[in-house]
């Protein structure tokens, strides 16, 4: 199959585009900025950029879009931006896609269009209430992407992701704080009780999900995508205690983070045949090697140009 | 008080305006076209410039903000447009009003936004479920609009409107349809079985609501601003009957059209004290009688073109 994958700039895309590909599909990227490495060939474009996103939608038979502000400190610090990116440009590729005949498009929504639990595990009937701008624009972009997909030939599915971790995830994620203090010497700093929990989902798995949401056989609709396995931040912060050594900080709760809920994940079972299958404890021993080689590498740069003749 | 209403080339809006005049406010109008009559000083432009916004918003103390796409089936036609001006542009316009100081923002929503009914009445808590480009993006504004607020010193209520008619109404509005094809002689189409009903709220009743809203004790949230009277599309047939003339025929029921639902109008009535005061009888006469009018005013014009000298 011919898949676009938007957002290979990004955290999750890449790992999608390459999934895919080790799937034996053809892909092609698009993202707004050129990504650091090449997997595959990518457009450089702007979603809204008509003429160009239906020359790149002939012959693509489906769609992995995971373009578009992925992280809720910057949509509620640009929430006009996270509007033209995540429900604007969600609007243009799914007009786009029903007019070039592509035949299923797969999005990138999350587990936080839920908003304040109404009852636990929070299954895709549970009611939406989304409460920051980054939640409130994935649940719009969905609902549109939805609507305009009726009765017409492609299938709309979005997957609502759980909170994610793996290689490349941004610097203010949790995990690569508490790796980078850690490696530091600096104490790891614990927002609230660090009993709240999240169902961190690998990025391998992941990018499973949507290789099996491309399956013809998966009905349109919405999916939870999250591991069954819920991890407090009191055991990341050993865990990375336990890998680099350290220790640990209470301080107060940041504001705008989703409260713990529970994430049923029986749906994506059933009708997609996925699961997670990385254990956390496997998962984030591999995401703090990743770090401590990513970081041993950006280490040897500074030495390198710091070194450097004429400096 | 000064109060920036935006939408004053629309239905609505110049009828807010008036009423806010009525009551002894100072008004200033914004719209992207310039209106058909000018009852306000307006400012013509569009919300997305940030610049112009932010000196318009200069010694504002409140907003009625009800520029948008307000027709359904031009939402469906054009939703980016619909990103565009009902999120994008209401998002922008919180965030200038924040930044400027505006101490109250009234926001023009509409009972869509709740989608097929879970329960009925359907109060403020009823699931939002909006299933078309129009009532998403609604929605979508409305929290938006709401999040922004927090934390300011704005203070955001969202209208969610019921069915709105009175002078000045889109033509593909039922009652002016109605209207027109009785006079013209021709039998009224009744969609479906014409029991379905509508909550027809008179736009003078709806001004009157946003006055209200903006009273500094109206608590800020989300309020359904409609008539607790039902009336069902039969009605409106057999008034336009009784007032013109005619027959009426029954076709098939008009895709997109949201179903028959009874909302609940306690809140407003408890927290704004607001409720609706025209009968539906008395209101669409006046609507018949206005249509009229402006039916024959329009022939006058045409006559009047077509004899003139040299054509």
């Amino acid at each position: 199959m011919r898949v676009l994958v938007t957002g290979v700039s990004g955290f999750l895309a890449p790992h999608v585009a390459r999934a895919l590909l080790e799937a034996g599909h053809t892909v092609v990227g698009w993202d707004a900025r050129p990504p650091a490495t090449f997997i595959v060939p990518v457009l450089v474009g702007d979603l809204l950029d008509q003429v160009m996103l239906s020359r790149a939608l002939t012959d693509i038979d489906a769609i992995c879009h995971l373009a578009g502000v992925g992280d809720v400190h910057l949509a509620a610090a640009e929430p006009i931006r996270a509007v033209r990116d995540n429900v604007m440009a969600t609007t243009a590729l799914v007009q786009a896609a029903t007019a070039a005949g592509v035949k299923r498009l797969v999005f990138a929504s999350t587990w936080e269009v839920y908003g304040p639990p109404a009852y636990q595990p929070m299954d895709e009937a549970h009611p939406t209430q989304p409460n920051n701008p980054y939640s409130i624009t994935k649940l719009a972009a969905e609902r549109l992407g939805e609507n305009l997909a009726q009765q017409s030939g492609l299938t709309f599915v979005a997957l609502r992701l759980g909170t994610a971790y793996g290689p490349g995830m941004r610097s203010s994620t949790v995990i690569r704080r508490f790796a980078e203090r850690a490696r530091q010497g600096q104490p790891l700093l614990i927002q609230g009780t660090g009993r709240q929990f999240r169902q961190f989902t690998h990025v391998s798995d992941i990018a499973q999900a949507f290789c099996h949401a491309l399956d013809s056989a998966a009905p349109a609709g919405v999916y939870n995508i999250a591991s069954a396995e819920r991890v407090t931040i009191e055991q990341v912060a050993a865990a990375a205690v336990q890998y680099f050594g350290g220790t640990v900080q209470h301080t107060a709760m940041r504001a705008g983070e989703p409260p713990a809920a529970t994430i049923a994940v029986q749906r994506a079972r059933a009708l997609l045949g996925w699961q997670a299958t990385v254990p956390f404890a496997r998962g984030i021993e591999a995401c703090f090697a990743a770090l401590r080689a990513e970081q041993i590498g950006s280490s040897e740069i500074t030495a390198s140009i710091a070194g450097a003749p004429g400096e």
